[in-house]
Protein backbone atom coordinates (compact mmCIF):
# COMPACT_ATOMS: atom_id res chain seq x y z
CA UNK A 1 0.00 0.00 0.00
CA UNK A 2 2.89 2.90 0.97
CA UNK A 3 4.59 1.60 -2.62
CA UNK A 4 1.48 2.18 -4.30
CA UNK A 5 1.01 5.55 -3.14
CA UNK A 6 4.81 6.44 -3.57
CA UNK A 7 5.05 8.28 -6.78
CA UNK A 8 2.00 10.69 -5.88
CA UNK A 9 2.75 11.25 -2.37
CA UNK A 10 6.58 12.61 -1.85
CA UNK A 11 8.46 12.61 1.33
CA UNK A 12 9.17 16.26 2.22
CA UNK A 13 12.58 16.93 3.94
CA UNK A 14 13.48 19.94 5.32
CA UNK A 15 17.67 20.15 6.57
CA UNK A 16 17.79 23.49 8.45
CA UNK A 17 20.92 25.80 8.50
CA UNK A 18 22.51 25.83 11.63
CA UNK A 19 25.96 24.68 12.42
CA UNK A 20 26.66 21.17 12.58
CA UNK A 21 24.50 19.55 10.20
CA UNK A 22 26.09 16.78 7.67
CA UNK A 23 24.46 17.19 4.09
CA UNK A 24 26.21 14.62 3.12
CA UNK A 25 24.64 11.99 5.01
CA UNK A 26 21.34 13.50 4.15
CA UNK A 27 21.98 13.33 0.80
CA UNK A 28 22.97 9.82 1.26
CA UNK A 29 19.49 9.25 2.36
CA UNK A 30 17.69 10.97 0.14
CA UNK A 31 19.07 9.31 -2.94
CA UNK A 32 18.72 6.06 -1.30
CA UNK A 33 15.33 6.93 -0.89
CA UNK A 34 14.90 8.49 -4.59
CA UNK A 35 16.24 5.27 -5.99
CA UNK A 36 13.44 2.93 -4.34
CA UNK A 37 11.10 5.06 -6.25
CA UNK A 38 10.53 7.39 -3.36
CA UNK A 39 10.11 10.47 -4.70
CA UNK A 40 11.35 13.29 -2.53
CA UNK A 41 11.17 17.20 -2.14
CA UNK A 42 14.22 18.92 -0.25
CA UNK A 43 14.23 22.16 1.63
CA UNK A 44 16.84 23.88 2.75
CA UNK A 45 17.91 26.55 4.95
CA UNK A 46 21.61 28.73 5.08
CA UNK A 47 21.04 30.58 8.41
CA UNK A 48 24.39 29.83 9.72
CA UNK A 49 26.38 30.29 6.21
CA UNK A 50 24.26 33.31 5.52
CA UNK A 51 25.90 35.15 9.13
CA UNK A 52 29.51 34.24 8.23
CA UNK A 53 29.34 35.75 4.89
CA UNK A 54 27.11 38.70 5.31
CA UNK A 55 29.78 39.34 8.77
CA UNK A 56 32.39 38.46 6.07
CA UNK A 57 30.83 41.50 3.83
CA UNK A 58 30.58 43.84 6.55
CA UNK A 59 27.05 43.64 7.21
CA UNK A 60 26.77 41.23 10.42
CA UNK A 61 23.27 39.99 10.71
CA UNK A 62 20.65 41.74 12.85
CA UNK A 63 17.97 39.42 14.58
CA UNK A 64 14.26 40.58 15.33
CA UNK A 65 12.94 39.26 18.22
CA UNK A 66 8.86 39.56 18.50
CA UNK A 67 7.05 40.05 21.79
CA UNK A 68 6.11 36.81 21.62
CA UNK A 69 9.63 35.43 21.85
CA UNK A 70 10.15 34.54 17.83
CA UNK A 71 12.67 35.56 15.98
CA UNK A 72 13.72 36.20 12.36
CA UNK A 73 16.31 37.77 11.07
CA UNK A 74 16.59 41.73 9.88
CA UNK A 75 16.57 41.84 5.82
CA UNK A 76 16.44 45.08 4.18
CA UNK A 77 17.44 44.62 0.26
CA UNK A 78 21.45 44.40 1.06
CA UNK A 79 20.44 41.35 3.08
CA UNK A 80 18.58 39.85 0.98
CA UNK A 81 20.98 39.99 -1.66
CA UNK A 82 23.30 37.85 0.34
CA UNK A 83 20.53 35.76 1.40
CA UNK A 84 20.00 34.74 -1.52
CA UNK A 85 24.00 34.59 -2.36
CA UNK A 86 23.59 31.85 0.22
CA UNK A 87 20.56 29.81 0.13
CA UNK A 88 19.56 30.05 -3.53
CA UNK A 89 23.56 30.14 -4.74
CA UNK A 90 25.88 27.98 -2.91
CA UNK A 91 24.02 26.20 -0.52
CA UNK A 92 21.00 25.10 -3.05
CA UNK A 93 23.96 24.85 -5.63
CA UNK A 94 26.10 22.66 -3.52
CA UNK A 95 23.36 20.32 -2.74
CA UNK A 96 22.02 19.67 -5.92
CA UNK A 97 25.83 18.46 -6.92
CA UNK A 98 26.07 16.59 -3.72
CA UNK A 99 22.79 14.90 -5.29
CA UNK A 100 24.10 14.84 -9.15
CA UNK A 101 26.71 13.19 -7.58
CA UNK A 102 25.02 10.57 -6.22
CA UNK A 103 23.03 10.07 -9.73
CA UNK A 104 19.61 11.63 -8.50
CA UNK A 105 18.44 14.36 -10.85
CA UNK A 106 18.02 17.04 -8.76
CA UNK A 107 16.28 20.28 -9.44
CA UNK A 108 17.23 23.41 -7.03
CA UNK A 109 14.48 25.97 -6.96
CA UNK A 110 13.72 28.85 -4.93
CA UNK A 111 10.72 30.18 -4.13
CA UNK A 112 10.56 32.78 -6.64
CA UNK A 113 10.94 30.37 -9.40
CA UNK A 114 7.42 29.77 -10.73
CA UNK A 115 6.20 31.77 -7.50
CA UNK A 116 6.53 28.05 -5.80
CA UNK A 117 6.37 29.85 -2.70
CA UNK A 118 4.25 32.69 -2.37
CA UNK A 119 2.82 34.99 -0.02
CA UNK A 120 2.00 38.62 1.41
CA UNK A 121 5.50 40.52 2.37
CA UNK A 122 4.72 42.21 6.19
CA UNK A 123 4.31 46.15 5.41
CA UNK A 124 5.92 46.38 8.45
CA UNK A 125 7.47 44.41 11.45
CA UNK A 126 7.01 45.39 15.17
CA UNK A 127 10.08 43.88 17.49
CA UNK A 128 11.53 43.99 20.81
CA UNK A 129 15.03 45.96 21.26
CA UNK A 130 16.86 46.56 24.57
CA UNK A 131 13.68 46.02 26.07
CA UNK A 132 11.55 49.03 23.53
CA UNK A 133 9.32 48.67 20.90
CA UNK A 134 10.44 49.01 17.45
CA UNK A 135 9.08 49.21 13.93
CA UNK A 136 10.83 48.41 10.96
CA UNK A 137 9.39 49.28 7.44
CA UNK A 138 12.40 48.64 5.30
CA UNK A 139 12.51 44.53 6.02
CA UNK A 140 11.66 42.04 3.59
CA UNK A 141 10.00 39.14 5.30
CA UNK A 142 6.74 37.76 5.02
CA UNK A 143 4.78 34.36 4.72
CA UNK A 144 3.93 31.73 2.59
CA UNK A 145 0.19 31.26 1.50
CA UNK A 146 0.60 29.63 -1.58
CA UNK A 147 2.80 26.93 -3.07
CA UNK A 148 3.07 25.76 -6.62
CA UNK A 149 2.28 22.41 -5.95
CA UNK A 150 2.33 21.87 -10.01
CA UNK A 151 5.50 22.90 -10.35
CA UNK A 152 6.79 20.43 -8.16
CA UNK A 153 4.64 17.48 -10.16
CA UNK A 154 6.12 18.38 -13.22
CA UNK A 155 9.27 18.01 -12.18
CA UNK A 156 8.69 15.06 -10.06
CA UNK A 157 6.56 13.44 -12.72
CA UNK A 158 9.38 13.73 -14.88
CA UNK A 159 11.95 12.00 -12.86
CA UNK A 160 13.70 14.96 -11.13
CA UNK A 161 14.48 15.88 -7.55
CA UNK A 162 13.30 19.25 -6.56
CA UNK A 163 15.39 20.88 -3.97
CA UNK A 164 14.12 24.18 -2.98
CA UNK A 165 14.78 27.16 -0.89
CA UNK A 166 13.33 30.42 0.19
CA UNK A 167 13.61 33.50 -0.96
CA UNK A 168 9.67 33.30 -1.69
CA UNK A 169 7.98 35.73 -4.02
CA UNK A 170 5.43 38.22 -2.47
CA UNK A 171 2.43 38.98 -3.80
CA UNK A 172 3.84 41.99 -6.15
CA UNK A 173 6.64 39.52 -7.21
CA UNK A 174 9.19 41.24 -4.43
CA UNK A 175 11.64 38.32 -3.14
CA UNK A 176 11.40 37.81 0.61
CA UNK A 177 12.58 36.22 3.33
CA UNK A 178 10.09 33.74 4.95
CA UNK A 179 10.65 30.82 7.20
CA UNK A 180 12.08 27.43 6.12
CA UNK A 181 10.59 25.34 8.54
CA UNK A 182 6.98 27.16 7.45
CA UNK A 183 7.63 27.08 3.87
CA UNK A 184 8.20 22.75 4.24
CA UNK A 185 5.13 22.35 6.25
CA UNK A 186 2.91 24.60 3.30
CA UNK A 187 4.71 22.55 0.86
CA UNK A 188 4.21 19.21 2.16
CA UNK A 189 0.28 20.62 3.05
CA UNK A 190 -0.29 21.36 -0.58
CA UNK A 191 1.33 18.26 -2.33
CA UNK A 192 -1.02 15.78 0.18
CA UNK A 193 2.47 14.50 1.66
CA UNK A 194 1.72 11.68 4.93
CA UNK A 195 5.51 12.81 6.22
CA UNK A 196 7.16 16.02 6.79
CA UNK A 197 10.26 15.03 8.52
CA UNK A 198 12.53 18.51 9.64
CA UNK A 199 15.82 18.60 10.03
CA UNK A 200 18.33 20.09 12.71
CA UNK A 201 20.93 20.19 15.06
CA UNK A 202 19.34 18.97 17.71
CA UNK A 203 17.49 15.30 18.25
CA UNK A 204 14.02 16.65 18.68
CA UNK A 205 11.77 18.83 20.88
CA UNK A 206 13.43 18.79 24.32
CA UNK A 207 11.61 19.64 27.44
CA UNK A 208 14.68 21.28 29.05
CA UNK A 209 16.83 22.94 26.41
CA UNK A 210 19.80 22.24 25.67
CA UNK A 211 19.55 18.86 27.61
CA UNK A 212 19.57 16.38 24.95
CA UNK A 213 18.29 13.67 27.67
CA UNK A 214 15.25 15.71 27.88
CA UNK A 215 13.40 14.59 24.26
CA UNK A 216 9.83 14.41 24.04
CA UNK A 217 9.75 11.31 21.93
CA UNK A 218 5.90 12.24 20.81
CA UNK A 219 2.91 14.91 20.93
CA UNK A 220 -0.04 15.55 19.88
CA UNK A 221 -1.61 18.38 17.64
CA UNK A 222 -4.04 19.58 20.27
CA UNK A 223 -0.44 19.49 22.93
CA UNK A 224 1.46 21.77 20.24
CA UNK A 225 0.23 24.80 22.09
CA UNK A 226 1.59 23.62 25.18
CA UNK A 227 5.20 22.53 23.46
CA UNK A 228 5.60 26.59 22.23
CA UNK A 229 5.74 27.67 25.97
CA UNK A 230 8.82 25.49 26.57
CA UNK A 231 10.53 25.66 22.73
CA UNK A 232 13.42 27.75 22.15
CA UNK A 233 14.51 29.99 20.09
CA UNK A 234 14.71 28.52 16.34
CA UNK A 235 12.55 25.46 17.66
CA UNK A 236 9.48 28.08 18.27
CA UNK A 237 8.87 27.93 14.42
CA UNK A 238 9.21 24.38 14.13
CA UNK A 239 6.41 24.03 16.51
CA UNK A 240 4.57 26.28 14.39
CA UNK A 241 5.66 24.63 11.24
CA UNK A 242 4.37 21.67 11.99
CA UNK A 243 1.18 22.59 13.78
CA UNK A 244 0.27 24.25 10.36
CA UNK A 245 1.41 20.85 8.76
CA UNK A 246 -1.22 18.79 10.30
CA UNK A 247 -3.90 21.50 9.86
CA UNK A 248 -3.14 21.19 6.31
CA UNK A 249 -3.76 17.53 6.38
CA UNK A 250 0.15 16.05 6.57
CA UNK A 251 -0.37 12.75 8.99
CA UNK A 252 3.02 12.88 10.77
CA UNK A 253 5.69 15.26 11.42
CA UNK A 254 9.06 14.56 12.66
CA UNK A 255 11.85 16.65 14.19
CA UNK A 256 14.98 14.92 13.95
CA UNK A 257 18.08 14.75 14.44
CA UNK A 258 20.83 15.90 10.63
CA UNK A 259 24.02 14.86 11.99
CA UNK A 260 23.67 11.83 12.50
CA UNK A 261 24.40 8.63 10.32
CA UNK A 262 21.64 7.73 8.54
CA UNK A 263 19.62 11.05 9.48
CA UNK A 264 16.23 10.55 7.02
CA UNK A 265 15.78 6.77 7.73
CA UNK A 266 15.55 7.18 11.19
CA UNK A 267 13.46 9.71 11.25
CA UNK A 268 11.13 8.40 8.95
CA UNK A 269 11.25 5.73 11.61
CA UNK A 270 10.41 8.08 14.37
CA UNK A 271 13.78 8.72 15.90
CA UNK A 272 13.07 11.81 17.22
CA UNK A 273 9.90 13.93 18.53
CA UNK A 274 6.68 12.45 16.13
CA UNK A 275 3.94 15.01 16.06
CA UNK A 276 0.50 13.27 15.06
CA UNK A 277 -2.90 14.22 15.07
CA UNK B 1 4.53 31.13 -40.61
CA UNK B 2 6.75 32.22 -37.86
CA UNK B 3 3.89 32.83 -35.50
CA UNK B 4 3.22 28.79 -36.07
CA UNK B 5 6.54 27.99 -35.14
CA UNK B 6 7.03 30.98 -32.27
CA UNK B 7 5.62 28.10 -29.63
CA UNK B 8 8.19 25.14 -30.38
CA UNK B 9 11.12 27.70 -31.57
CA UNK B 10 12.62 29.80 -28.36
CA UNK B 11 14.51 32.92 -28.93
CA UNK B 12 17.55 32.70 -26.84
CA UNK B 13 19.07 35.26 -25.32
CA UNK B 14 22.56 35.67 -23.45
CA UNK B 15 22.66 39.08 -21.62
CA UNK B 16 26.45 39.42 -19.93
CA UNK B 17 27.47 40.72 -16.34
CA UNK B 18 29.67 43.10 -17.47
CA UNK B 19 29.36 46.74 -15.93
CA UNK B 20 26.86 48.90 -17.24
CA UNK B 21 23.84 46.75 -18.36
CA UNK B 22 20.90 47.58 -17.62
CA UNK B 23 18.93 44.16 -16.52
CA UNK B 24 15.79 46.27 -16.30
CA UNK B 25 15.61 47.41 -19.66
CA UNK B 26 16.37 43.47 -20.79
CA UNK B 27 13.37 42.43 -18.73
CA UNK B 28 11.08 44.87 -20.17
CA UNK B 29 11.96 43.45 -23.71
CA UNK B 30 11.83 39.65 -22.73
CA UNK B 31 8.31 40.32 -20.99
CA UNK B 32 6.94 41.95 -24.21
CA UNK B 33 8.02 39.06 -26.32
CA UNK B 34 7.06 36.31 -23.65
CA UNK B 35 3.66 38.56 -23.04
CA UNK B 36 2.78 38.21 -27.44
CA UNK B 37 3.12 34.31 -27.57
CA UNK B 38 7.42 34.18 -27.94
CA UNK B 39 9.10 31.87 -25.89
CA UNK B 40 12.40 32.89 -24.45
CA UNK B 41 15.34 31.21 -22.49
CA UNK B 42 17.61 34.01 -21.19
CA UNK B 43 20.80 32.96 -20.08
CA UNK B 44 23.03 35.49 -17.76
CA UNK B 45 26.57 36.44 -16.45
CA UNK B 46 27.64 37.74 -13.51
CA UNK B 47 31.11 38.21 -14.14
CA UNK B 48 31.41 42.04 -12.76
CA UNK B 49 29.56 41.01 -9.60
CA UNK B 50 31.51 37.93 -9.13
CA UNK B 51 34.77 40.61 -9.14
CA UNK B 52 33.33 42.57 -6.53
CA UNK B 53 32.30 40.24 -4.26
CA UNK B 54 35.20 38.20 -4.61
CA UNK B 55 37.40 41.00 -3.43
CA UNK B 56 35.05 42.11 -0.58
CA UNK B 57 35.35 38.27 0.71
CA UNK B 58 39.11 39.00 0.67
CA UNK B 59 39.88 36.61 -2.90
CA UNK B 60 40.22 38.90 -5.50
CA UNK B 61 39.52 37.21 -8.98
CA UNK B 62 42.49 36.02 -11.05
CA UNK B 63 42.34 35.68 -14.54
CA UNK B 64 44.01 33.22 -16.74
CA UNK B 65 45.34 33.61 -20.43
CA UNK B 66 45.51 31.22 -22.63
CA UNK B 67 48.67 31.25 -25.01
CA UNK B 68 45.76 31.63 -27.90
CA UNK B 69 44.70 34.99 -25.92
CA UNK B 70 41.52 32.99 -24.51
CA UNK B 71 41.15 34.84 -20.73
CA UNK B 72 38.68 32.37 -18.36
CA UNK B 73 38.38 33.17 -14.18
CA UNK B 74 40.75 31.12 -12.01
CA UNK B 75 38.24 28.71 -10.22
CA UNK B 76 39.39 26.92 -7.13
CA UNK B 77 36.65 25.49 -4.65
CA UNK B 78 36.30 28.44 -2.79
CA UNK B 79 35.96 30.91 -6.60
CA UNK B 80 33.46 28.43 -7.30
CA UNK B 81 31.53 28.87 -3.79
CA UNK B 82 31.67 32.75 -4.46
CA UNK B 83 30.52 32.60 -8.26
CA UNK B 84 27.86 30.25 -7.22
CA UNK B 85 26.81 32.71 -5.00
CA UNK B 86 26.33 35.34 -7.40
CA UNK B 87 25.76 33.99 -10.36
CA UNK B 88 23.13 31.05 -9.47
CA UNK B 89 22.15 33.17 -5.90
CA UNK B 90 21.84 36.73 -6.61
CA UNK B 91 21.90 37.32 -10.43
CA UNK B 92 19.55 34.68 -10.94
CA UNK B 93 17.24 35.25 -8.37
CA UNK B 94 16.84 39.38 -9.14
CA UNK B 95 16.26 38.69 -12.62
CA UNK B 96 13.59 35.91 -12.13
CA UNK B 97 12.27 38.52 -9.62
CA UNK B 98 12.09 41.13 -12.21
CA UNK B 99 10.45 39.36 -14.35
CA UNK B 100 7.89 37.92 -11.79
CA UNK B 101 7.41 41.63 -11.06
CA UNK B 102 6.51 42.01 -14.72
CA UNK B 103 4.11 39.19 -14.46
CA UNK B 104 6.31 36.26 -16.45
CA UNK B 105 6.49 33.35 -14.46
CA UNK B 106 9.96 32.74 -14.89
CA UNK B 107 12.03 29.49 -13.54
CA UNK B 108 16.10 30.24 -12.48
CA UNK B 109 18.25 27.36 -13.25
CA UNK B 110 21.94 26.45 -13.17
CA UNK B 111 23.71 24.26 -15.69
CA UNK B 112 23.64 21.39 -12.35
CA UNK B 113 19.96 21.60 -12.05
CA UNK B 114 18.81 18.48 -14.18
CA UNK B 115 22.26 18.43 -15.96
CA UNK B 116 21.08 21.40 -18.08
CA UNK B 117 24.71 21.99 -18.86
CA UNK B 118 26.94 18.97 -18.90
CA UNK B 119 30.34 18.06 -19.72
CA UNK B 120 33.99 17.36 -19.28
CA UNK B 121 36.10 19.45 -16.37
CA UNK B 122 39.16 19.79 -17.68
CA UNK B 123 41.71 18.02 -15.47
CA UNK B 124 44.77 20.57 -15.86
CA UNK B 125 44.48 24.71 -17.64
CA UNK B 126 47.54 25.47 -19.23
CA UNK B 127 48.04 29.53 -18.87
CA UNK B 128 51.01 32.35 -19.71
CA UNK B 129 51.65 34.41 -16.35
CA UNK B 130 54.48 36.99 -16.55
CA UNK B 131 55.58 35.46 -19.74
CA UNK B 132 55.99 31.80 -18.20
CA UNK B 133 54.05 29.19 -18.87
CA UNK B 134 52.02 27.73 -15.80
CA UNK B 135 49.97 24.63 -15.45
CA UNK B 136 46.84 25.01 -13.06
CA UNK B 137 45.24 21.60 -11.89
CA UNK B 138 42.82 23.01 -8.87
CA UNK B 139 40.37 24.20 -11.43
CA UNK B 140 36.97 23.90 -11.61
CA UNK B 141 36.20 24.85 -15.35
CA UNK B 142 34.95 22.74 -17.61
CA UNK B 143 33.23 22.72 -21.64
CA UNK B 144 29.57 22.09 -22.19
CA UNK B 145 29.48 19.93 -24.43
CA UNK B 146 25.50 18.41 -23.86
CA UNK B 147 22.40 20.66 -23.09
CA UNK B 148 19.53 18.84 -21.17
CA UNK B 149 16.91 20.71 -23.77
CA UNK B 150 14.09 18.42 -22.46
CA UNK B 151 14.22 20.03 -19.08
CA UNK B 152 13.70 23.48 -21.08
CA UNK B 153 11.01 22.29 -23.33
CA UNK B 154 8.65 20.68 -20.29
CA UNK B 155 8.78 24.23 -18.34
CA UNK B 156 8.63 26.27 -21.58
CA UNK B 157 5.37 23.72 -22.16
CA UNK B 158 4.01 24.39 -18.94
CA UNK B 159 4.25 28.42 -19.41
CA UNK B 160 7.13 29.08 -17.69
CA UNK B 161 10.40 31.44 -19.02
CA UNK B 162 13.97 29.49 -18.28
CA UNK B 163 16.89 32.14 -16.63
CA UNK B 164 19.82 29.77 -16.95
CA UNK B 165 23.15 30.29 -15.37
CA UNK B 166 26.64 28.87 -14.87
CA UNK B 167 28.23 26.85 -13.05
CA UNK B 168 27.29 23.74 -15.28
CA UNK B 169 27.30 20.00 -14.38
CA UNK B 170 31.23 18.13 -15.02
CA UNK B 171 30.21 14.70 -16.45
CA UNK B 172 30.67 13.79 -12.54
CA UNK B 173 28.59 15.59 -11.26
CA UNK B 174 30.88 18.38 -10.17
CA UNK B 175 30.11 21.98 -10.21
CA UNK B 176 32.22 23.90 -13.23
CA UNK B 177 32.35 27.21 -14.43
CA UNK B 178 31.58 27.40 -18.21
CA UNK B 179 31.64 29.88 -20.76
CA UNK B 180 28.13 31.86 -20.76
CA UNK B 181 28.26 32.81 -24.43
CA UNK B 182 29.03 29.35 -25.54
CA UNK B 183 26.43 27.85 -23.03
CA UNK B 184 24.34 29.48 -24.89
CA UNK B 185 25.18 28.58 -28.21
CA UNK B 186 24.68 25.27 -26.85
CA UNK B 187 21.37 25.84 -25.25
CA UNK B 188 20.87 27.59 -28.68
CA UNK B 189 21.80 24.81 -30.82
CA UNK B 190 19.74 22.00 -28.85
CA UNK B 191 16.82 23.86 -28.81
CA UNK B 192 17.16 24.43 -32.59
CA UNK B 193 16.38 28.02 -31.82
CA UNK B 194 16.83 30.27 -35.14
CA UNK B 195 17.86 33.47 -33.52
CA UNK B 196 20.78 33.93 -30.76
CA UNK B 197 21.26 37.06 -29.38
CA UNK B 198 24.00 37.84 -27.57
CA UNK B 199 24.03 41.72 -25.11
CA UNK B 200 26.66 43.42 -23.74
CA UNK B 201 27.86 46.49 -22.76
CA UNK B 202 29.33 47.21 -26.44
CA UNK B 203 27.43 47.75 -29.56
CA UNK B 204 28.85 44.51 -31.65
CA UNK B 205 32.28 43.30 -33.06
CA UNK B 206 34.17 46.53 -33.52
CA UNK B 207 37.05 46.61 -35.97
CA UNK B 208 39.08 48.94 -33.67
CA UNK B 209 38.44 48.06 -30.20
CA UNK B 210 37.63 49.89 -27.86
CA UNK B 211 36.06 52.90 -31.45
CA UNK B 212 32.66 52.14 -31.06
CA UNK B 213 32.43 53.46 -34.71
CA UNK B 214 33.98 50.41 -36.39
CA UNK B 215 30.86 48.12 -35.52
CA UNK B 216 30.93 45.49 -38.01
CA UNK B 217 27.39 45.02 -39.01
CA UNK B 218 27.68 41.50 -40.50
CA UNK B 219 30.16 38.87 -40.19
CA UNK B 220 29.54 35.31 -42.45
CA UNK B 221 30.40 32.36 -40.81
CA UNK B 222 33.27 32.15 -43.19
CA UNK B 223 35.10 35.40 -42.28
CA UNK B 224 34.35 34.34 -38.05
CA UNK B 225 38.02 32.61 -37.91
CA UNK B 226 39.49 36.17 -39.87
CA UNK B 227 37.11 38.13 -37.06
CA UNK B 228 38.78 35.61 -34.04
CA UNK B 229 42.10 38.18 -34.96
CA UNK B 230 40.45 41.48 -33.78
CA UNK B 231 37.99 40.41 -31.39
CA UNK B 232 39.46 41.88 -28.10
CA UNK B 233 39.51 40.19 -24.48
CA UNK B 234 35.88 38.45 -24.03
CA UNK B 235 34.87 39.12 -27.12
CA UNK B 236 36.68 35.92 -28.65
CA UNK B 237 34.96 33.69 -26.83
CA UNK B 238 31.61 35.62 -28.28
CA UNK B 239 32.54 34.94 -31.84
CA UNK B 240 34.27 31.43 -30.82
CA UNK B 241 30.02 30.96 -29.34
CA UNK B 242 28.60 32.00 -32.29
CA UNK B 243 30.53 29.92 -34.63
CA UNK B 244 29.29 26.73 -32.64
CA UNK B 245 26.22 28.15 -32.62
CA UNK B 246 26.08 28.83 -36.20
CA UNK B 247 27.55 24.77 -36.61
CA UNK B 248 25.04 23.53 -34.66
CA UNK B 249 21.89 24.66 -36.75
CA UNK B 250 20.98 28.18 -35.77
CA UNK B 251 20.21 30.65 -38.64
CA UNK B 252 21.19 33.75 -36.97
CA UNK B 253 23.55 35.30 -34.35
CA UNK B 254 23.64 39.13 -33.31
CA UNK B 255 26.13 40.58 -30.63
CA UNK B 256 24.49 43.49 -29.65
CA UNK B 257 24.11 46.51 -26.97
CA UNK B 258 22.29 45.88 -23.71
CA UNK B 259 23.04 49.36 -22.73
CA UNK B 260 20.06 51.31 -24.81
CA UNK B 261 16.10 51.29 -24.88
CA UNK B 262 14.84 48.32 -26.13
CA UNK B 263 17.82 46.29 -26.32
CA UNK B 264 16.27 42.58 -27.47
CA UNK B 265 14.06 44.34 -29.65
CA UNK B 266 16.84 45.85 -31.52
CA UNK B 267 19.17 43.48 -31.60
CA UNK B 268 16.85 41.15 -33.37
CA UNK B 269 15.73 43.64 -36.10
CA UNK B 270 19.64 43.04 -36.29
CA UNK B 271 21.53 46.20 -34.61
CA UNK B 272 24.74 45.41 -33.58
CA UNK B 273 26.89 42.70 -35.94
CA UNK B 274 24.39 40.24 -37.52
CA UNK B 275 26.57 36.75 -37.85
CA UNK B 276 24.80 34.33 -40.11
CA UNK B 277 25.61 31.50 -42.96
Amino acid sequence: MPNAFAQFQPVVIKVGGSAGINYDLVCDDVAALVRDGQPVVLIHGGSDETNRISTALGKPPRTLVSAQGYTSRYTDAETLDIFAMVYAGKMNTRIVERLQKRGIDAVGLSGLDGRLLEGPRKTSVRAVENGRQILVRDDFTGKVERVNAGLLRLLIGAGYTPVVSPPACSNDGEAINVDGDRAAAAIAAALGARQLIILSNVPGLLRNFPDEASLIPAVRYSELEQALSFAEGRMKKKVLGASEAIAGGVEQVVFADARLEGPVRAAMAGRGTVISK
